[in-house]
C-alpha cells in the first residue's frame, strides 16, 4: 500500500512590521504581527526536495515589509487582501494564500491635554485579529475575510447566576443566583463578502456591540450571554455572515472568609487559573453563503 | 432572515491531575493536564438559559480526578478513551466527546547509581499528546486517537541544504549548500483504529523513527525531511493511517565576523526569534480510512 | 570550618485577590496580586525541621484574602502596609516583612454612552505595582514604600538620536540622527516616608509626568531621556525620593527596502525581539535619606 | 536641594549566541543566552546625552558573538570571564562589568544505539546559569562568580511531612505527615576564587548532590530540605563559599474523592499554579571570604 502527501501548507509566521505614516509632523502608526501560509502542489518539494515551485518563506517576509510600504496598512484586511492576492495571482505555483494579522494599538501620549504628533503609549487589551483566504487564480478565485480579537477580558460582579443544570454521581458544584462572570473573549466573524466594506468602522461597531451586550445580558450562563452577544451582531451588521466565539470561562471563586468569623457576601474573591471551563459557540444567519476555506487550516492543533 | 446556533462544544480545559501508584514502596507518577469537551444539542442552553440538558464543566473536572483512581492513567490514551466514553455513553444529552491529554515526563533521580522509589525530577523536552474523539451513541459509536507531542526540539548542524528555489522580484536570500537546520516539533499521528494498541511502546517506537530519521537525511529542505520523517513511520508502523507535522524553521542565521577579520565557517549563529518558517504537511496512508472526526474542533483559530 | 544559614525568608506568592465593593448598585473592583514575605529567625525551621516559629504560607494566604475584607483596598500601599503591620506586629517571630502587590486595572464596559454599574473591562497596558517594606517592633519599627509600575510600552517614531559614542574594534553601528525610540518601561520610585500621601492621586500624577516627559524630550540617548523623566518626578513631588528605571530598548530596525527599488525614509521597520539594549538607571534626590531596607530582598537574581 | 545621578548600568541583553565545534565530522554545540551590562561613569550620557564614553550596546553584542569564535565556550564561565574582562581591561571607561550567562543542553539523537555526529535533540529540564562580575581595572581588579541552575523541577511522592506549625487567627491548614513535595528550583552558588576551577565538573558534581539530598532527606519541612541540601554541597566542594535557593512549594493538593465513595491514600492530586509558597535561604561557609558585589545588580526588582 502507497504512501502519499496529503495538506500542506507553508509560509513566514509572525513577521513584525511597523508602518510608520509621517507625511505630516502628526504621524501615524500601524503595529502588526503578520503570517503567511500558501498552498498549491509543492508535492516535488516533500518528496525530492526539489525546491523550483517553492517561493522562499524569507521571500514572503521581504513581501510582508515591502508591501507595507507599497499598499500601506490603512486596515489589516484590505493589506493581508493585498497580500493573499498577491502570492496568488502573481507567483505561478502558488493556488491559495491564507494571511493572518494581528494588530497591536497604540493611543497618543498626552501632553497639556493633547495627543501627542509622535509619542505613543501601548494600548493593551485586546488584540484585533484578522485571517484572509484566497483560493483560485483569475475568474475562480474566492476570497474570504474572518476578523475579530482575541484576549478581550470582562467581567460582571453580579447579574450571573448558573443553575437547574444537569446532574450524575460525579456533580457536587452547587447552583448559584449570583456570581462573578468573567472570561478572556476571543471573538471571530465572517464578512459575507469582501466587497466594500469599512473594516477599521465596522470592526469598532462590532465591538461596541459585543461589549454592551456582555454588560446588558442578565446572564444565566456564560452559553447564553455568547448566544445575545452574536445575535446582536448578527441584527445590526448585514455583511456579517456568522461569529464564532472561544471563551475561557475564569473562574472568580468566593473565599471562604467564615473561619475568621467574617461575612463574605460576594466580595472577596480567588481569581483562579486552571482548570477553566470553555465555551465555544457559533452563531449564524440562517442561509448565510457557503462558508468554504474560511475556517480551513491545515489542522495539527498546534 | 433568521439567526440560528452554529457548531458548539463546552468542557473544562487543563485539568491538571497527578496520579500517584504507591501499591509498591517504589512509586510510579503519572502527570497530565486534561480537557474535555462535550459535543450534543446544547441550543436550550444558549437560546433561553436553560441549563437541564448541561452536565456542568466542574463535574467534567471531577470526572477527570476520579477516573485517574477508578480507571488510572496506563496510557493517556487509554485514560481519555475512558474518559470520553464516559461522557457519551452515561450522560443522556451528550452525543460526542473531546478528550485531550497532554502528559510531562520524570524520572527517577539517581542516587549512588539506582533511580529513587519516590523521588522524581521532571525530564523537560518534548511533552506527549492526545487527543480522543468518541461520536454517537450505541452502535453508531465511532472512536478515533490522533497522538504525537509537541515542542520536541532538534536541530542539525550541517546536512541540510537549501537551494534552486522559486524566485521573484521580492527574493533576496541566497542559496546554501550547508546551513543548520532546527525546529520546535509538533507531531500527531491518527490511529487506523484503536484496538490492541500497545499506546505507550507504540509512543515509544514512533518518537524513535522521527528522531532517527531526523538525523539521518540529508536535508534538501524542511519539506523533504518531514516527508522522509513520515514515511519512515507509515511504513514500520502498520496501526498508524496518517501522520501530521507543524514545524517552525528556527533560524539560525551564521552572524557576519568579517568586520572584525574573523573567519565564520559555519561556527557562530545568532539563534533568531521571529518571524520563523512554518512548514505543516501530512503523511498518509494510500487508502487510509476516512478520517472522520479525528481532526475536527470547533474553530475559532484560538 | 563551619556551615551556617545565611539570609533567608518565606512567604506565600501571587495571591490573586479581587475585591468588589458592592455597598450600591455601582459596583467598584480592585484586582490584585499579592506576595508575602517574612523575615525572622528561622533557624530552627531550616536547621532541624521545628516549625513551632513558622507561620504557615497557607495562613499568610487567608490573611490576604481575610485583609481585603477586614481592611479594604483602596490604595495597594495602603493595603500592603496593613499587611506589613499585622505580620510584623501580631505574630511574635516575625522581625520584618516584604509585601508586593501588583494591580490590574478595569475600566467599566460602555453602554449607550455611560459607563456600566457591574460590568467591566481589563485596560491592559501597564501593571501598577508597590512593595512595602516593615522591619523591627514597637518603637523601632521602619516602614518602605516603593510604587511604579511595569510594562508600560511608549514608543517614539522620531525625535530621537543617537551618535558621537566610544567605538571599539568591535563597533559597526551607524550613527543615527532620526530612529524610533521604544521601550517597555519599569519605573519604581520610593517615597521618602509614608506619612500623608495620597497613594493613588500621586501614582496617577507621577505616570502623566513620566509620559509626558518621553514625548517631550527630544533624545540623544535613552540613558538621557530616563535622566529626564526621573528629574522631572522629583522636582514636581517632593515626596518623593528617588526613582529608578529599567528599560529595555525594543529595537526598531528601519527595513532595507532598496532591493524592490522602494525607499524607506523611516516608514517600515522590523520591530526586533532579542537581544534588547538594557538601560538601568538610578535619579536620586541629594540628600534624600537612608533608602534602608526599601530594595532588599534575598538576592538570587531569579 | 539638588538631583543627582544614581547606581546604573547599560548593556545588551539577551544574545542568543550558538557555537559549532566542528574541527572533527563530530560536531558539538554550546547554545547560550548572554546578556552584558557596563558599569563607570557614564552621567555625561545621561545628563547632557553626551556618549563619548558609551560604548554601544550593539558593540557588545557584536563582541558576544565575536568572543565565541576568539574565545570560544568551553564553559560558560570560562566564557564570561573572558567577556567581563575585556570590557573592564579595554574600554576606557569601563570600570564594572557584569555578565550573565544561560546555557540550553543538547544531546546527540541516536541512532543504532548511538550518538548521531551532528545531530541534537534539546534536553528540557533545568537551563544552568552562571553570573560573572568583574570590578576595578589592573591591580586593583576583582572577580566572582555565581554560578547555578534553575528551573530544575523535582517531586516527593512521600517522604514529606509538615506539623508542628505556628498558629493564628487566621491559620485553617491541617497537619500532614505524609504529602507531596515539589519545586522548581533555583540554585546559585558562588566560588569562594575563580582559580583552578574544573566549571563543568563542578557544576555536574554540585547538580548531582542536590539532586540526591532532595530524594534522601525526609522532609519536616521545604526549609529544612534545602538546608540539607546546601550543606552536602559546602561539606563536598570547598570551592563553594555559599548556596542560595529560590524554591516555590509547588502546591499538590490531595482531591478530595469523597463524595464518589472513593478512597484517596496519597493517589490524586490536582497540581495547582497559583498561590504558591515561595521559600529563600542562603547556606554559607563560617568564615568564607566577602561577597563583594557577586549579588549585586542595580535593583529595580525586575
Amino acid at each position: 500500500m502507497g504512501i502519499v502527501l496529503g495538506p500542506n501548507q507553508y509560509g513566514k509566521a509572525e513577521n513584525r512590521v511597523v508602518r510608520i505614516y509621517r507625511d505630516t509632523p502628526r504621524h501615524e502608526i500601524r503595529d502588526v504581527n503578520v503570517s503567511t501560509s500558501l498552498r498549491g502542489d509543492f508535492s516535488a518539494a516533500h518528496l525530492t526536495g526539489d525546491q523550483s515551485r517553492v517561493l522562499p518563506t524569507d521571500t514572503q517576509k521581504n513581501t510582508c515589509y515591502a508591501y507595507a510600504k507599497e499598499k500601506g496598512i490603512d486596515a489589516i484586511e484590505s493589506y493581508a487582501l493585498s497580500l493573499g492576492r498577491h502570492f496568488v495571482d502573481d507567483v505561478g505555483p502558488v493556488e491559495g494564500a491564507r494571511i493572518e494579522v494581528d494588530e497591536y494599538v497604540w493611543d497618543r501620549i498626552e501632553v497639556d491635554g493633547e495627543g501627542h504628533p509622535h509619542s505613543f503609549v501601548r494600548r493593551g487589551g485586546e488584540t484585533r485579529t484578522t485571517v484572509v483566504t484566497v483560493d483560485g487564480k483569475g475568474d475562480n478565485q474566492r476570497t474570504w475575510v474572518v476578523s475579530g480579537f482575541k484576549d478581550l477580558v470582562v467581567l460582571k460582579s453580579t447579574g450571573s447566576e448558573f443553575h437547574g443544570f444537569l446532574t450524575d454521581p460525579y456533580t457536587t458544584l452547587q447552583e448559584t443566583r449570583d456570581r462573578i462572570m468573567a472570561t478572556s473573549l476571543v471573538a471571530r466573524w465572517r464578512y459575507a463578502d469582501n466587497i466594500d466594506v469599512d473594516w477599521n468602522a465596522t470592526y469598532a461597531g462590532i465591538r461596541a456591540v459585543l461589549l454592551a451586550r456582555f454588560a446588558e445580558v442578565h446572564s444565566l450562563a456564560l452559553q447564553q450571554t455568547l448566544w445575545e452577544m452574536g445575535k446582536a451582531v448578527l441584527e445590526r451588521f448585514p455583511q456579517v455572515a456568522e461569529i464564532r466565539f472561544s471563551a475561557p470561562n475564569k473562574h472568580h471563586f468566593l473565599y471562604d472568609l467564615s473561619p475568621f468569623k467574617l461575612d463574605n457576601p460576594g466580595e472577596v474573591f480567588h481569581a483562579d487559573d486552571r482548570p477553566y471551563g470553555l465555551i465555544q459557540a457559533t452563531v449564524v444567519r440562517d442561509g448565510a453563503n457557503d462558508p468554504g476555506l474560511a475556517w480551513y487550516t491545515v489542522p495539527a492543533f498546534a
